[in-house]
């Protein structure tokens, strides 16, 4: 058995307990969090602490903290050689204190508490400083994903940044069709199916491909009528900054 | 039977054809195609005409054509007092030629030629100046889709500007991940599970609940590590426009 420690008891660290329960070779030995409240229902309580000190061995301790606070906890580890990952998107492996050895394992995903999630289709990247220990964590993330990627510090930025594009700002962008509907007494509910559609259609196309609309058309009547019933200056900033963006990448093929 | 000339042959119209042949009470009598290619595999080549002075006598004539194109089509139209209706989101009733009854037939939807359509689930939403031509409207959109709508040109609008949000402007976003993507040498693949789970959150929760990212949680260190990451203007730009959206929207709860 793979001995495992997280730290943390977040949207992550509870969906990673969640999926290592499920495996025969993860142990989830213990789990460290300030509220024990959050991971009571997920293990037992003589595994939960909340003192550094009494940490427990392990081959491995995953940091799943937000990412300001990373370094503060990995400076605070009461030992030293031991393999501590943290699970972000955008820090840097530098940011792990250097008496542990270090890597990250960062699952490619929106995780909310509500919603349930089928880990074996989200994606982890995994980065290490050691080959034996890329081999430890690598054995480990495909028991949980069908989908595990070996990336440096720049790739995994790379991956965080494109992630708030389609994720962060589309949500907004969904936001923003909310707002618009509710403003003309029109139910969202309807946008919904196109919504699903548009994804959906990135999965077999490529996004310069399924791209539609007056912008790529170079309609400039129905943009300027878009424009004169948008009243909100933000929507109207958006939606000019959109389509110009539109507009020109069209230009670059 | 109710009797319909479609007068167009792109996206809409071909969707429109294939969604009516399956109904036993609609019969598409005739479609008016320049490009007569663009239907022959869809009905029978004597049904094709490219004159507008032999279309038949119908119930309903649906104009799909491009939007700048609908006034001029409808003025050509050699025939007074018949129901005529457009399938645009963003045109107005009024730039149907005023010698025929007016309406709109609007199918919410993205449609492109690869992917096939399931028309039950696409909301169309229906327009018109007399009663009993809405009443024919809305029989003939009920056996083609389950979720039929009777809205006023100001609402379509709304709906056209939204839909530029939620599905023009969200294929963007996934455009400019798959850029950062292929410059860092990162597979877009690995966004796609993240970019249907994005989709798939708004289908319970608002978007205003499925937020997150480092913009709505103020998390000011990784906005700008990921501004600095970024090299080309025009991302930067639209990164730091929607994180102030998102900012400043979080600020008027």
């Amino acid at each position: 058995m793979i001995k495992v420690v997280i730290i943390g008891s977040g949207n992550v660290a509870q969906h990673l307990i969640k999926a290592f329960a499920k495996s025969a070779i993860i142990d989830v030995i213990q789990v460290f969090s300030r509220q024990k409240k959050a991971v009571t229902s997920l293990l037992d309580s003589n595994k939960i602490t909340d003192n550094f000190n009494n940490l427990a061995e392990a081959d491995l301790y995953i940091i799943a903290v937000s990412d300001d606070a990373i370094a503060k906890v990995s400076s605070q580890l009461p030992f030293e050689n031991r393999l501590v990952v943290h699970t972000s998107g955008s820090v840097s492996l530098d940011a792990l204190d250097k008496k542990n050895r270090k890597g990250s394992f960062y699952p490619l995903q929106t995780f909310s508490k509500k919603a349930e999630v089928d880990f074996k289709q989200i994606p982890i990247f995994l980065e290490s400083k050691i080959e034996t220990d890329f081999e430890l964590l690598k054995s480990m993330a495909e028991v949980i994903s069908e989908k595990v990627y070996k990336i440096n510090s720049e790739q995994r930025k790379a991956l965080h940044v494109s992630a708030v594009f389609v994720n962060n700002f589309v949500n907004h962008l969904y936001q923003i069709g909310n707002e618009i509907c509710i403003e003309n007494k029109v139910p969202f509910e309807v946008l919904k199916p196109l919504i699903l559609e548009t994804a959906n259609k990135v999965m077999s196309l490529s996004p310069k491909e399924a791209q539609t609309g007056p912008a790529i058309r170079n309609d400039e009547q129905t943009i300027a009528s878009h424009l004169d019933f948008l009243s909100d200056e933000n929507q109207k900033n958006i939606y000019k900054t959109l389509t110009q963006s539109i507009q020109n990448n069209g230009k670059k093929l």
